[in-house]
């Protein structure tokens, strides 16, 4: 079964948006053993967009479209559509309804215009939208599917999950599939490779595939199997799971949408555990990513960012003459940071961090990409140097992520 | 002139990697005046490649291609092209010095298969690599123009930039176009262009176009002009944005590429002032885009990140029958914040931001969203209110953008 997405939109054209729908979709959609085949991307023009129905229609099964509808697009996509499967307006009673409902939900009424969102060609199926007022649209011909969805990307998004896609497993009748994501840190992709190479080996006559997934910092091992029988296809993956955990379980924080924050701040809700940071170059963006969590205000107290080496000794009580002697930058300072951070915030954990972040002030000695962090618990202060490169940006989101990753292994008494 | 942009690549297909590539293309082409007509995504595989390379070729003038080049991909594209075109290999000598002087840069020598990027077809033009070992390839054939690039994203810009658009100028004698950004904040749309809209007339009499560009907090007006008089098409767009200054002036706030972090960070510097912070819910993450401009060393002294109600009044002195009268987010607490922020880091300046990012923590009388900001100078404490949605991480956004919009009117004095 081969898939076409196309979206529709001069703002994709001209590079005001990135279309990131399409990737949204592509990876649904090949999780779901549908296979996207081309990404065809068109401007606001009838003539455009049948040429690439046609051209589409050709090579595929299943052709998905995104933008085009709604008032400020003219319903541009919905009345080529019609007149591309040469079909009437009818007005669609559950549109309405949806449409009425929406607006009087903001103490709104509708008004014609948004009225116009129920009509739609009469020989297509409705879907639902359930996060914004322009229907999808289902068509068939010839024995291939057309789906027409709006450009907004929750709209779309809600509108794939709960409406095209149940259609599309039960009219195409797809395997069931099965995906579990280990996600692994402080191991590279090379090492992963080696530990796991006999189990890696055992997975094919089961029927598993394994895929390594890079990404910042972290390697994603997913393993994927499909067939009709759900209950053996998913006690096979969890059977292998727990053959590769001795192997290589320090390296594994979480499973499938975890992040690192996320486990992180489970793992503090169990200790009934609190921290705090203190933050030299990655300048708040530590406490950031531990705040971006909703309901993080359960263990996160707060933070001394001390950009300034006055900061450092009078927020965080480093004496200046151990900066003076070792460097703002060195494990001696991070340490006292750490342990004094904890003190201040009266914190189960705190964790510190100091490096050049760049591009500038580096050193011989000490070059931009130099940064030390260190996590301290009442017991003890574990410290870590790492050496990046020039990237400012990245030198920032690695300290960050490391940093947690030494929080981690300190909560969890690892190496 | 119409351009199609092909990228090649199983990963954009299933999702793996989102192609940003084309967005940035499509905005550099447009702003050059070159038309993206179309952009097609489509798989690892020469048939694919061969049928979308014939189906471009009779649409449009310029084939654009990323991707599918390098050893880990086996060079496909490479490959591919040279048969579509029916030449042979050549070595580039100039591509093997590039190759050789890269490995030896890290002190490595290049193998044999590194040396086989100088491998191409005999008929392309070379585009050199300036960021990596595959070159860009520029072949043109019955008046059409193709050109290969990498698909790693800052290999393709520089090779854009620097090899492809020179080339493409030159060729097709593109006339001068010239565009001037400007960056208005706290201000809508449509507030705007009723503001401007006799101005706004005027500018087609000088083949001057405007564009509202908005994005997250701002409104972007960007003029653009084309032709082949350089000097007289700068002249007038100059001229026109001298005219639109006393009529939007204190809604500016910077140029083109500029950032909010940047243009204060600029004001700092030329006001020799100082700055910190105190934050509760944005959680550090105002800090990080202070320090996220490399140099805010020279104003950034540190901050204090609150998100427990004691740390704001242990370490910024906010007393606690304070909070208990008016509640941690108001308007009372964030003015003391600020203050008390300012003179614990010696500053000239301090931003203090409390609020409820949400999901969860809202009431009735102060629901998710509402989050207060005070900046604190010398001489006084402007405070500031605002009420976004449900949106935790959006909140978090705008909450920061606000407050540094705040900060800019509090340093010039503006109402």
């Amino acid at each position: 079964m081969l898939t076409e997405i196309i979206t529709i939109g001069d703002e994709i054209l001209i590079g005001q948006v990135v279309d990131t729908n399409s990737a949204w979709m592509g990876q649904l959609l090949n999780r779901n053993g549908v296979k996207v085949h081309q990404i065809t991307s068109v401007s606001d023009d009838p003539a455009h967009i049948i040429q690439a129905l046609d051209l589409a229609k050709a090579r595929v099964d299943i052709v998905l479209i995104t933008g085009g509808l709604g008032p400020t697009k003219d319903d541009l996509t919905k009345k080529t559509l019609r007149d591309y499967f040469g079909m009437n307006w009818r007005i669609d009673d559950q549109v309405t309804e949806d449409v009425i409902k929406r607006f009087a939900a903001f103490g709104k009424v509708a008004s014609e215009i948004n009225l116009l969102q129920a009509q739609v060609p009469d020989g297509c199926r409705v879907i639902r939208n359930l996060n914004g007022t322009a229907p999808g649209m289902w068509f068939e011909q010839n024995g291939k599917i057309f789906v027409s969805m709006p450009g907004v990307p929750f709209e779309m998004m809600s509108m794939m999950e709960h409406g095209v896609l149940p259609l599309l497993r039960e009219k195409l009748k797809l395997p069931f599939i099965y995906h579990k994501t280990l996600l692994t840190q402080g191991v590279g992709e090379s090492v992963l490779a080696e530990k796991i190479e006999a189990w890696e080996d055992s997975l094919a006559a089961l029927g598993i595939k394994l895929a390594y997934l890079p990404s910042t910092g972290m390697v994603r091992l997913r393993l994927s199997s499909s067939g009709q029988d759900e209950v053996a296809i998913k006690n096979n993956v969890h059977q292998k799971i727990a053959e590769v955990l001795p192997l290589i379980g320090q390296f594994i924080f979480g499973y499938d949408e975890d992040t690192l924050e996320t486990v992180l701040g489970k793992l503090l809700l169990e200790q009934n555990a609190t921290i705090a940071t203190a933050e030299s170059c990655t300048g708040g963006y530590l406490a950031h990513r531990i705040t971006s969590i909703a309901g993080s205000s359960a263990y996160f107290q707060g933070s001394v960012i001390s950009y300034a080496n006055e900061v450092k000794t009078a927020q965080l009580g480093v004496p200046a003459d151990l900066i003076a002697q070792h460097g703002a930058v060195s494990e001696e300072v991070v340490s006292v940071m750490a342990k004094n951070c904890r003190e201040k915030f009266q914190t189960t954990y705190a964790i510190a961090i100091s490096g050049i972040a760049g591009p500038d002030g580096g050193t011989e000695e000490k070059p931009v990409g130099t940064i030390f962090m260190a996590v301290a618990n009442s017991t003890e202060i574990r410290t870590h140097k790492v050496q990046y490169g020039g990237n400012r940006e990245r030198n920032i989101q690695y300290a960050a992520l490391t940093a947690l990753f030494l929080l981690r292994k300190v909560m969890l008494r690892l190496d």
